[in-house]
């Protein structure tokens, strides 16, 4: 991550200029405002704004008056009975703005939450820089041979060198003739519009993102989990830590009720309900199939 | 708007405590928040929350490091580029929350904006307040001759007295039901999820309202607009004295480009042409229907 | 339910005028087409058009060329796959729409989906009917003593036929005036738009709704749920049989992995591993709050 | 466009099947059912299914039972009445599914349209194929001098020859590299998710994408616009044909009110209303920023 001088010093002064407010505030999440918290090899996290806190979702809930907080832990009772019941519009109170720094095939995989505001850096409009994420060799995986998205063994030292040296080269040379296509040196040089598609999928880009607390847990809830790509799961896990600072309470009741839970299905309860009468259940006789009843075990066992 | 004695020191003491904090703070709303502003007979609007300033629209189209100020002036040029543009997702990243006391009949058309967060008070959980929406009677109005969906000449005052007695008969006979209903004196006493279906249209609900500002403006927009019912439009124009002083730019862009704009349509644009060549031209030759060229020549003489 | 003879033709024009398409279709669903399912009193819900069938999620999911379907099993596996994973979008690819008639109370709570196209009856523009949704006396209960937002017991006939009384002659008082405020004989008359706040939470009103398969199911969980108020309910369920003649394989797969569904917290998790280790659990121990407790036990005991 | 035999198999059965519904169906677009329309050098948009015609429309917008045309001539009065006046929600009762083969670049932007369906081809799940877009010689322009993200003159032969061997050379190596990355010939090979980081932005995705008509036209409205970047832009006119025999009468009224149209903020009409009244108005007595007087003469001159 490499921060100009000059932008440096604006990031810093904005986390020197503490300003006077009658709105809420979430002590927690003061600490990360401003601060860049690196992701990946040139990526970032940077928490630009909030709205809201723990108190404005029961505020919200109760649709009362003041502050909507008798006692934290009548608070967080109701917190929980919320995100356990589904009720999903008091936690849509609070919401964030981040400046994030990916690359662009994680770009992509992100943007398909559609709940969020995004403006993103336009390569129409401006010169993209040299960027380009090159994974750390411990990354580098086969194909999984049981999940047809997923990564399974770690590659060999050498297999891995090619691979990063092949990455690299590419990129470099992508971006290479991405300036030559745009020099007007002794020539008319291309349109940015056009010489941006040279670039391959793992140039950086960024964008504002502003989403929800609701609709940021439901993100996190796909992206933090252990089957998402791990380029996109770095971001994930990033922003759960400056949400576990931000609204505790319900960062605890979505870590209990969402990350942590386990939901079965119909067949699964049956099953279910049989062992817990002592019944011995196999896959044969539990009416599901060989992937249900692997997921089933495997969810019994974790 | 009666507010209890506790509601209203509530209220104040949330005025009375400022916080510090880093994020970006719009001065201009600081002095709304946690007041609420009157709105018909019982009604309010009070801010609860925001997020962002002029300059956060213009730091998102940049997606800019720092506060995204340069100069006032160059800011409010990009913010009305933006606007004439339709480019709105800058906007998107300021927010709103609004504590909104109204008529069913108004929460029902306020409603039907749906990129927006609502918490509203549950009369299948809480028992409403007798407090009903009693137009004063220069509102009391005959059915337009001309507009199918709006009002025409004022009543009579002695009509006007003739439907004033039936709305506050009907709501407070309704109000006494209701509770006769409830009551568990002597009884089992009705649920309240049923008990409330006697309540007439008029009487007052309130929510939690959060919005961004693009989807905001598309609401003050359709909702400030003369062709409005009165009853929202009185909402609409309270809330356009609250986002002036909250975003002074980006308001002075929307009044220019949406509130006082006026679309012409690819006929409208031909006789536009035609009358500055100095051509006379008249609804026959116009290739207008009459409903057409009615608004066509009102939009060029108002 | 009341159409005019005027309205029936129409319909019945309707159902008669077969047409050839090259689109997919839905044999199950063809039969429900145009046809009026009545709910409530005066209610229905009638099926005006859809888009797509259980084969056209399966190639959305594929992104494919043909139909989708090589053999009807293993698209039925697949679907089930993409409903126990969430993966969403591929449902999303179906669509229906609905012209439903409900009580206005009812179209309050379901208009909270946000994710849907809705056109309503304009009150402003149109005369509403003289139709209200009165309870059938075995669903008047009375407040629920264990759940804040639900009903109890079944109000004693005597008591019910005074709820009954009062819902009925309020109702037709306040239409009465309705009538008598729109009158002209003789004046002005009052504006429709102004009239109708008279009116109670019990009259019908109707619009046409269209909604894509995936949130379908998210409304139908919520709706068809035992804590929905059951004026909903009946709709929700309504609507499950259409669906399930729709989308038989989508259907039967949101019914096992939603419908049937439960899902356990972390520490729910946990108690059921120490469970099914032989241990005895009880809420002291459980690290969950009485209410908690007494759902997860509820959960295992259905 | 190189569809394998099967492919085209799939398609011509589908084609070949016409079937009977109830439903309402639009004769001029099923004509273009499953018929892949060429865009590009090897992208197209195909018609996978549609809801609705123009009388669904006005069936919508009446709230009424039948299928909602009386004449032809009312409906379409009724069609640009609703569309002058921004009612949009009839718009939205028409819904259309198309299969797009597009470059990732053209699909970045298309993406940022969040009310829509989108089903991706996975590059998680599947290998891509070997297929970029190389603009034609007479697409290849400088950067312009005027707008920031535009592009202005064509380039001369030679070097848009040197473009164009870049373009192709490195897309050829980096599909090369990506399939040597992937290959288990004596070697483990790289997973999907990370050999497709290397593939440059112009190598082609499809996807199933369904949209409501009023959400359409708003992508229409932009994407055609003249200042849309041409790859998209020929999408969007690709797709205007399709609508145009979809919904003549709704994409007449589009084209009047929306794409043809022209919009005065309020400086604009006071200028406007004196020239009207033979007031010679210069850019220096108009208020306005020389870019908008700019945008301003252009628009009367058009």
């Amino acid at each position: 991550m490499s921060l100009s001088a000059e932008q440096k010093a604006e990031i810093a002064a904005q986390r020197e200029t503490a300003r006077e407010t009658l709105r809420a505030t979430a002590p927690g999440i003061e600490q990360h405002l401003h601060t860049a918290i690196p992701v990946l090899d040139h990526g970032f996290v940077r928490v630009v704004d909030y709205m809201g806190d723990d108190a404005a979702i029961v505020q919200a809930a109760r649709v009362s008056y003041g502050a909507g907080t008798k006692k934290a832990r009548d608070d967080s009772g109701l917190i929980r009975y919320l995100m356990r019941h589904w009720h999903s519009t008091p936690f849509e109170m609070c919401e964030i703005k981040l400046h994030v720094k990916l690359p662009v095939f994680v770009a992509r995989q992100w943007i398909r939450h559609r709940t969020a505001n995004v403006n993103e850096y336009s390569a129409r409009y401006s010169i993209l820089d040299r960027e380009f994420y090159i994974p750390a060799p411990e990354q580098l995986a086969a194909q999984s041979s049981t999940n047809n998205q997923g990564r399974g063994e770690i590659l060999a030292p050498e297999e891995a060198a090619r691979v990063l040296d092949i990455l690299r080269s590419d990129a470099g040379r992508a971006y290479d003739h991405y300036e030559t296509m745009l020099s007007t040196e002794g020539k008319q040089g291309l349109a940015r519009e056009l010489a941006r598609v040279n670039l391959p999928a793992n140039i950086y880009t960024q964008w504002y993102w502003k989403v929800d607390l609701h609709n940021l847990f439901h993100f996190l809830r796909l992206r933090a989990d252990p089957h998402a790509q791990y380029e996109i799961r770095v971001y994930a896990q990033a922003i759960c830590e400056v949400v576990k600072d931000w609204v505790p309470a319900a960062y605890a009741a979505f870590e209990d009720y969402r990350l942590n839970a386990v939901a079965f299905s119909g067949k699964g309860m049956d099953c279910l309900r049989r062992m817990l009468a002592g019944e011995t259940v196999t896959q044969e006789d539990s009416g599901m199939s060989k992937g249900e009843w692997r997921e089933f075990e495997a969810s019994l066992a974790r």
